[in-house]
């Protein structure tokens, strides 16, 4: 399941540069400035590549944590997959939309997704850690309070940004960016700071 | 060869996004206005992901049990996974012509599909338990008896929502929806009231 | 490399799907009438996805007896990705012109690559029977015959559909269609009247 | 994480095709002579698939060594793998205008773009020789040294690639396809002339 799940990260990232779009169809200007006009789809793309990353090494760091798959916790995971997918419609919704009047709808669709994609990933691992047998037994008390706490987060920043795209649509995007910066940063630290992989294989039995 | 299937089952779903579009290109309404016409792309697109999302699972509870791949097995599943690929067609045929006056014919491609991809599964599954080596011989009897019973439910539901179609395009959706519920339903259950993935690959002596 | 390779494979099968399009945008005729209109794009996919499993089968069996992988090896494995990525291109050229006056070029182009794709698959072959260590020593002199000899026959037929093409690409096709059935009446009896993959793995002591 | 960034170099190598284009959409000439015209496009898309193959055979042997994955190792490949999945995209765009007015543009998009993965491929690399515990401890100095001299080669060519792009595009796509020629020796005589993928492995103690 987690080679189908990576699959499914993998394809979505790489469908984003289907967003990028020669700027001079249409128009008659200068390459040059029309790829510098086109900065709302390249920050899109930025921000949605590093969001789904960030979020496939979540998902591996969780599948490294998990011992035993059951039913719901697959159409849970199908969830997580299916707000993944639609991101490359968001993302080529917002660079499009994101100077225009209708700047706002476009953040509101984009932050929501996110959103959804946060709402998904903290059911599939509230139902992981009230769920005996799913997670591993040599999963610390203190590694789930931990990740339990990181994953609070998310949610609450993409209601802050869903809310904010009322006001300001750049001002939603940036608390996007925001929120993948922190997330990157927990990325990096958690296996860094905490264990290698090799250490916890080697605790589950796997190495 | 899961691995090849697995692929194909998670570009489908991903590639499901194409048919979303920006509502805007072509009008000059709002951008919410233009999202909240365009359901009928969003219906198709969560019916379809949701299908081949709960097929892959069978596909891969399949796969748990299977010891042995020859050559027909492999075109037999050629044939399902082929019948997986048009499903990203006959999902934006459905979502642009459901409204119209030609929802009849739409949704009868889209269902045919669907009874293709069932009619394959249950081929692939006959062909599996017909031939000894295929299976582990530790599946037991009522396993196979309750898995069979629950596969010839999908072609006999997808002819009644192919023969609904004739009268009514929205009808026969509806019908696909209620399918995908049943399967989800069996998907959960099965392996939670059964046995756990874990379970039976010690039974299988994979772990 | 074999999941890589497996990658660019299903990949390429499921990008066929864009090659199918709905024939009402831009006439106005009735969707069901569009859709037997399109029996060109219909069938090439057919030829198109069922080549590309075929090839799947007979590289996935190739890996089954290869034991070291070295650089040449990899670049005649990319030859052989490459011209199949093209795949999904010469599909759709010929789709649209098998009925016009350019039926001939669309044909020779779709005839080529799968003439291309043959000759990167002998390539890659031949090198690996030539180079001591690439194959496992438990291969058999008898199964290296036959596997010679069922590879010059693809070669052999595309260059006749090729020359065929010049003449009428709707012959040129039907050669395509038969070259198919061939291979995958080989890839059939193969795994069956020979041997089973998992006795294959137990004289490469992979089992 | 080795097979998803594989996923991400498969997909990105086939998405190259959707650049491949029927030349009679909008054009009344013959087909032939229409796909000769479109020469930028199959030598840009030859170029791409190539160079993201001969990358993803360096991604696969640097792999090889690689014993433990950190966070900071998962953003640097993520950046990689973020430059890998704009190629597509200045794929079709130095196609479109290497014979336009804008083929300098274009052609430094292009070589810019290689020049980033160039860059975040040697980035990769000096983190995992400076972090001890990154790299098996088997490998040795002179591989290292080795590896790190072959390295250097790409971002300096891609400079001058980058650089003669302001005075002519044409120049730029052909140091472009010095460097792929280049690193394919590279690949191919690496694993030949040094050592097998087994006897790597039988080091590392995975075989």
């Amino acid at each position: 399941m987690e080679a189908f799940s990576d699959g499914v990260f993998a394809f979505a990232m790489t469908l984003l540069v289907l967003g990028l779009r020669d700027p001079t169809m249409g128009s008659t200007g200068p390459l040059l400035q029309g790829l510098f006009g086109e900065w709302p789809a390249f920050l899109a793309f930025g921000i949605s590549f590093n969001t789904i990353l960030v979020m496939w090494m979540n998902h591996h760091n969780l599948f490294t944590y998990v011992r035993r798959i059951d039913g719901p916790f697959m159409l849970l995971n199908g969830l997580l997959l299916l707000a993944t997918t639609l991101i490359p419609f968001t993302t080529s919704l917002v660079a499009d939309h994101i100077t225009s009047t209708d700047s706002g709808t476009a953040a509101e669709v984009y932050s929501g997704t996110f959103l959804l994609v946060a709402l998904a990933w903290n059911l599939l691992w509230q139902y992981a850690i009230r769920h005996p047998g799913v997670l591993a037994s040599s999963v610390s008390d203190a590694e789930i309070k931990t990740t339990t706490r990181q994953f609070i987060f998310g949610p609450t920043l993409y209601v802050v940004a869903f809310v904010a795209a009322f006001f300001s649509g750049i001002a939603s995007l940036a608390i996007n960016l925001i929120v993948l910066a922190i997330y990157a940063f927990f990325a990096a630290i958690t296996t860094i700071g905490g264990r290698s992989l090799e250490s916890v294989k080697v605790d589950l039995g796997l190495a």
